[in-house]
């Protein structure tokens, strides 16, 4: 048999008890005959109680040296993994980012990775050894600088491993069972996928599906590496992300109505801003949005009013997040005296909600089906986007629950019985 | 000016507040003009909460992982003193001791330096940064793994750099005021040493006297580094380390008669085995040791009595370290029926203690003066050993005191003020 990729995250080696846990699981998958890589997070709070360290010593304490720092959190829970897998007879090398060849490039704190050159991994692996390797970070191409891969890191040195080795599977161990067709603390009756593809694993991640960050799921469709999000706590098959859109016949039928959607995500980390009164002249939103980038802000959702004939003037919305709120409105303060606007409203209270299925593409009526069913539940719809898997809507953040399980019941994704999960997030 | 190599304890960068003041001290070295290369230690418990870890993982832990886990602690110190130091508006860089050149040997949690490449350190330097360097930790030369250099590890990496940046000074900060005449907690009246010969700190180090490790001492000597000992809590001059006994003029002078001697040290760390009655033919003591060296024991002091003539049988004592009494033990028990001895007698109320000065060289009064001094404190001599430059006896663990302070006075080391100190151990 090949090669398996496990990644276990922060809550999944958060003491001594979870660290043997996880021993036991990783051994098996050793006895089942597979060769066995494991990425790791760093345990439970380490990361935080980490940082809030640099913080006493340093308010703006140096990106370089706070990589260094944070890298030591993988170290000691990488160590204690192999130490436990030891104790149960089994031998287990642990190997720093650098040590097992994860080059990425030199951006402190959000690195990304641009080769993996597992030599010493295969030796390793040819010895006999079950090989552990710390998540989260690598070393810089150039200045062989120990760096970080920012939130979601564990996630990609996993799936880059699994790449780079040519692993059967890269299955990402955490405290949910799988893929749910919604976050099932809102919709008790969300079932869990078998299976979804990478664009929906995409589209899902980036509407608020916390399972999966973004840059994994794209490392993986890039390779073709099939990813296996499972529980760290129970044996049972979980969800299996891969495959493209294109490639599921499945879809096809008009009989498989079921199967069009993937699920409902929800996001309630954006923000909303309105720049009311904009002078309808050509250029002036390209200042607007101008301006925020170079404020590095990401911007999601963006509408223009028609401008009213009046007054010639129209106003324009967007959403971003939450934590880029206050350099957003500063940037665009800025800019009043210039453009002519005549003022800035700023609003927390929105949610996003996207429904997301590779079927939309061949079945023309969904999108009126899902704003009727959020109709139906009362629910007022603001902004809308779409992609040609995805449909997202901004409603009131207060209505976000009426409106995810309004929309998951209208497209038949209820489960007949509820299945039992555990919900909850992990760091990186 | 030159390069100038600090070391800093655990107990120097235990919290936040005393990484604040180690910054400030590195800071002050770089703007007298310095360029300045540090190694620190892991924070105050850190080693010993990482220990509990892998205890609580595997009794037994691999050897390779545990030095994996533990050189987290120093990469933790490092960035965070690095952090500090760029707060104060200087610009630092954190090294592991793999990036920083430190070449071992591959025998795990006590591996020896082979070689400093101090490429990186030295670029960095003509960067104009301040260096901060992981103590205690290296990467093997064949196997290219990371390995921890045993107990002293950071003073002893501290001195390697020095000697392969061709450092003016090593200075090695602790909570000392520097190298005294006796352990000020005994002798109230004990002075600091100025100045002590690399041979004579060697003594001092192997009788128990615990402010340099024996390594680290014969690293300097080897590559004739001076050592300042010094308080990280004062600004005080400590002691300097530097220069053979064969170097000193002022020693050969009759009228220096106190710097004759330049401490009394003394040692509770060690247990005494007698084997009674051992038939007096050849080869048997022979076999005593050929065990006890197969068991990893290093034994101290020695003796042999002279065999009574009516029996022919002889008692066989030594002295070895106190953690190794059990093993001993097993080991010789072993022997009773090959070798035919009566019996075993173990005892752990003893105590050393040392006289060393290089000037007893010349002077033969020394040891009759010792010996009168410790008898006229009352206390009851044991075994004897002397070196060139030393005098140790084993006396009653409960004599140590009167013994140490008796000698002290009689080779009139005492000073005539109290000099205030704080003394304590640091772990590595």
């Amino acid at each position: 048999m090949g090669i398996v990729v496990q990644k276990y995250g922060g809550s999944s080696v958060a003491d001594p008890t979870a660290i043997k846990r996880v021993a036991r699981r990783i051994v098996q998958a050793k006895k089942d005959g597979h060769d066995v890589v494991v990425a790791v997070s760093a345990m439970g709070d380490t990361t935080d109680e980490l940082l809030d360290k640099a913080q006493a010593v340093s308010p703006l304490p140096p990106a370089r040296e706070l990589d260094m720092l944070l890298t030591a959190g993988e170290r000691i829970s990488m160590a204690l993994v192999a130490m436990a897998i030891s104790d149960l007879g089994f031998s287990a090398r642990s190997f720093t980012g650098s040590q097992a060849g994860v080059i990425t490039d030199s951006v402190h704190g959000k690195a990304k990775i641009i080769d993996v050159t597992p030599g010493r991994i295969q030796e390793a692996i040819a010895d006999g050894h079950i090989v552990i390797v710390a998540g989260f970070q690598g070393v810089s191409q150039d200045t062989k600088e120990i760096t970080t891969l920012g939130r979601g890191g564990t996630d990609t040195t996993a799936v880059a491993l699994a790449a780079a080795l040519k692993a059967d599977v890269c299955e990402i161990y955490t405290d949910v069972d799988g893929v749910f067709t919604a976050d099932p603390r809102i919709v008790p009756a969300a079932r869990k996928l078998d299976t979804v593809t990478y664009e929906e694993m995409l589209e899902l991640a980036a509407c608020g599906a916390k399972i999966l960050h973004l840059r994994c799921v794209e490392y993986a469709r890039r390779y073709d590496i099939p990813i296996h999000v499972r529980s760290s706590f129970s044996q049972l098959h979980g969800t299996i992300v891969r495959g493209s859109i294109d490639d599921i016949p499945v879809l096809k039928g008009k009989s498989m109505e079921a199967a069009i959607i993937a699920g409902v995500a929800h996001d309630r980390s954006e923000a909303k801003i309105t720049v009311v009164g904009v002078p309808d002249k050509v250029g002036e939103a390209a200042r607007i949005f101008t301006a925020l980038a170079e404020a590095q802000i990401n911007l999601d959702m963006i509408v223009q009013n028609v401008s009213a004939a009046a007054t010639n003037l129209t106003d324009i919305s967007f959403t971003l997040p939450r934590t880029d709120g206050q350099v957003a409105m500063t940037a665009l303060a800025g800019l009043q005296a210039t453009i002519g606007f005549q003022t800035l409203l700023y609003d927390e209270t929105v949610g996003k909600v996207s429904l997301i299925g590779a079927g939309m593409r061949s079945h023309p009526g969904v999108t009126a089906k899902f704003f009727a069913a959020i109709a139906d539940a009362g629910v007022n719809l603001g902004m809308i986007s779409t992609s040609e898997i995805r449909i997202s809507v901004i409603v009131d953040e207060a209505d976000v629950d009426a409106a995810v399980a309004a929309a998951h019941t209208a497209f038949d994704l209820d489960a007949t019985e509820v299945e039992a999960v555990v919900y909850g997030g992990s760091g990186r």
